[in-house]
């Protein structure tokens, strides 16, 4: 019964076109370099890593990535003096062995981050490269059990046995960087 | 005269209205992680490096994250096959010494650097870095002249002396990773 909806005269399908057009219109305008047409914009997350039958996981955006720093408040004086960047105040996270600061890119976020305690997981990188520098990348994904389940099968190692809460409070998973071309991955579920 | 403009016999501020709420529920469904109501969108391009007068520039998004990386084939596959990530062909960039392969994740994407070349630029990076590792971030300026300006005051190093085509066609600087926190950042006019 779809093709006799109307609006005050206009037709499903005229109304559909029409919000469409306004719609790629202000997309393009808001978000020039993200913009895709309406009709392919599920591209990222219909992709799925399981073709076949049995539960999936698919991949999402870029959470965050994350910076090592030797000095938080230099770092930090640096994205918002300089760079001009929309940049927090430090977070102790003290769970977690680190403090952080938040420098928000619109698209996504850096995440400083200085260690905090003595059990730091960032200690040994900063130890290695006393200047600083990129530590990982966050990428979301929509089910993380699926996902460790999935990744065992392939063989990638994971740095824990299952999920555990992370910074943000979400369940999270490390990959190992000699599986992922040197880059270490972290997982968090969306 | 706006305020007489209908489209058959719907107001322009009663279209205006249905496409707001419409925009806002696709791009909420679309975008759940990123999405802001349509009237506040703009607050990361509002940000100022310069809150005085005179020329201005403004930070913008995270265009990609560069992996160098020693095997392109493998990593391809890796973020193919085992993320499921939605990932190019290779691009040879001889001009730049890299050969390219953009691994898409909505909000933004990873660029897997090979080096091309006798004369590549990451050759030196995976001399050092065997196993690949991440190379730099890209972010977008509104105005990289004035941004170049703005730094070199700040005493800055950029690694040219002015902004040169980069590897998607517009102008780019890179800043010294010793007054970066360790980072090597990009800066790329949107």
């Amino acid at each position: 019964m779809q093709s006799f909806f109307t609006v005050r005269g206009i037709s499903a399908s005229s109304l559909s076109k029409l919000l469409k057009e306004q719609l790629n219109s202000l997309r393009e305008r808001l978000f020039p370099r993200l913009w895709t047409p309406v009709s392919t914009v599920r591209t990222c997350t219909s992709l799925s890593s399981h073709p076949g039958a049995g539960p999936v996981w698919n991949l999402g955006r870029l959470n965050h990535v994350a910076i090592a720093v030797p000095d938080l408040e230099k770092a930090r004086a640096f994205y918002k003096n300089v760079l001009g960047a929309e940049v927090g105040e430090p977070v102790p996270l003290p769970e977690h062995g680190v403090s952080v600061v938040f420098v928000n890119l619109g698209n996504t976020k850096m995440e400083l981050l200085h260690p905090l305690g003595s059990d730091s997981p960032i200690a040994g990188f900063l130890k290695k490269n006393k200047a600083g520098g990129m530590h990982h990348v966050c990428i979301e994904v929509d089910n993380i059990n699926v996902a460790v389940m999935d990744l065992k099968e392939k063989k990638i190692r994971i740095l824990s046995e299952e999920a555990k809460i992370g910074a943000h409070g979400k369940p999270v998973i490390f990959l190992h960087p000699s599986d992922c071309g040197g880059v270490l991955v972290e997982l968090e579920q969306a």
